[in-house]
């Protein structure tokens, strides 16, 4: 399983991914599935994955070797596309590409290709944009009015992305957020862990202003989840209890 | 959709259902999912049901009209069980009978046949005890270790119950808590929703100790919703912003 959330904000772009991997629940290990490409004034791209890891790795490998463009009789990568829609396209592409080539073993051996994807970023002169993309290699855009997209396991973690994140949330408020989805995910889902990789791209600077990794036992982070854990225990019991009374 | 959460204590049973039914989003309807089998002194039973409303309206009917038992040639319902055991056999036998008659037709249609119920009571002299049963008849049981089992809509209401709910968790702190687990998965999916039907049974008491239906702005829900989501907000609020540093 897998979580990742990207945030499309006002001031720039946060992206949270955590790193566990399973091939049942007998064989966990650590992948990462947050992939940068960088090249400070030109352009950030962020592009995170979900499913399995043998589509996931093939496709970020095309994405970096070249996908051919049957309409320019060329190669992109996601160091070259001139626009984040056309990375868009590309990072389609690049899925249909492997779903030809693995689709139909994978179907015979009854393994469903299974992947989802996140790409967040911003070219020179173009606009921070957000997408995700879907198996098919079809994929939609983040908006102000739902400035969040999440793959994997989305739902332990969602609740409070609806409550706590608008379009105009600052960008470090939004990562504490994004960790508390984290956090409510990997106590619901073990197949959900540490460590998680995270990065910030205020809009319009064109070099990322955060990279990270967080490892277990890291401050701030276990700091964060026992507030939170501490502040759910107080809230609930301060609210009065059902005053609903016995039948007669 | 549905959300249900059964809890099972060292006090007693609390159980919580949403009505909501949609076959399409464009066709929402509330239809009871919580049915009560009770004679006072002698036995309470409480039922939950969550899938396919065709199915789940089919198993109950059978239940209450009689399911015959093929090893006794008798007809056997939720009112005759000699245990909570029997009882979850007879659910199972019922899912199965359904399955039976309806299964095969639905198919045909690609319609899944998609019920899973939680059961729960007590009868005189015998233990309280709650399961789970699947759309295969087969069935679980909730023990102290993991005092709650979630039908439908599990996923947006697990968090809280993971943190906050214990086997010697108070009868109404549990009630109190299974309604903010509610709440969360009312906000993230609109296909669960009000009117919520509960129920509190004391171990040993054989008579419901409270049966009642949330309706749209009941006061008390109304609070409950409104300081769960004062206090997320104040509290992730008061968490520090990361202190991780920007790139050198």
């Amino acid at each position: 399983m897998t979580y990742c959330v990207g945030l499309l904000l006002k001031d720039g772009l946060v992206m949270i991914c955590d790193t566990r991997t399973n091939a049942g629940v007998d064989n966990v290990a650590s992948f990462r599935k947050l992939h940068m490409v960088e090249e400070p004034g030109e352009r950030v791209i962020a592009l995170a994955s979900s499913g399995n890891l043998s589509i996931t790795q093939s496709i970020v490998s095309l994405l970096m070797e070249g996908v051919p463009d049957p309409e320019t009789d060329t190669v992109e990568t996601l160091a070259t596309v001139p626009t984040m829609f056309k990375a868009a396209q590309l990072v389609g592409r690049a899925v249909r590409e492997i779903y030809r080539v693995d689709g139909p073993s994978m179907e015979q051996h009854n393994a469903r290709f299974d992947v989802s994807l996140i790409l967040g970023g911003q070219i020179k002169g173009r606009r921070l944009r957000m997408f995700m993309i879907y198996a098919a290699g079809n994929f939609i855009e983040a908006t102000p009015d739902t400035p969040f997209l999440q793959i994997g396991e989305h739902k332990y973690g969602k609740p409070i992305l609806d409550r706590a994140v608008k379009y105009n949330t600052d960008l470090y408020d939004a990562l504490k957020v994004g960790l508390i989805s984290v956090d409510s995910t990997m106590r619901s889902n073990l197949a959900v862990g540490l460590p998680l990789d995270l990065m910030i791209l205020r809009r319009d600077a064109m070099q990322t202003e955060l990279t990270y990794r967080i490892e277990q036992g890291e401050p701030y982070f276990e700091d964060l989840r026992q507030r939170w854990s501490e502040a759910l225990r107080a809230t609930h019991q301060a609210i009065p209890k059902p005053p609903y009374v016995k039948k007669a």
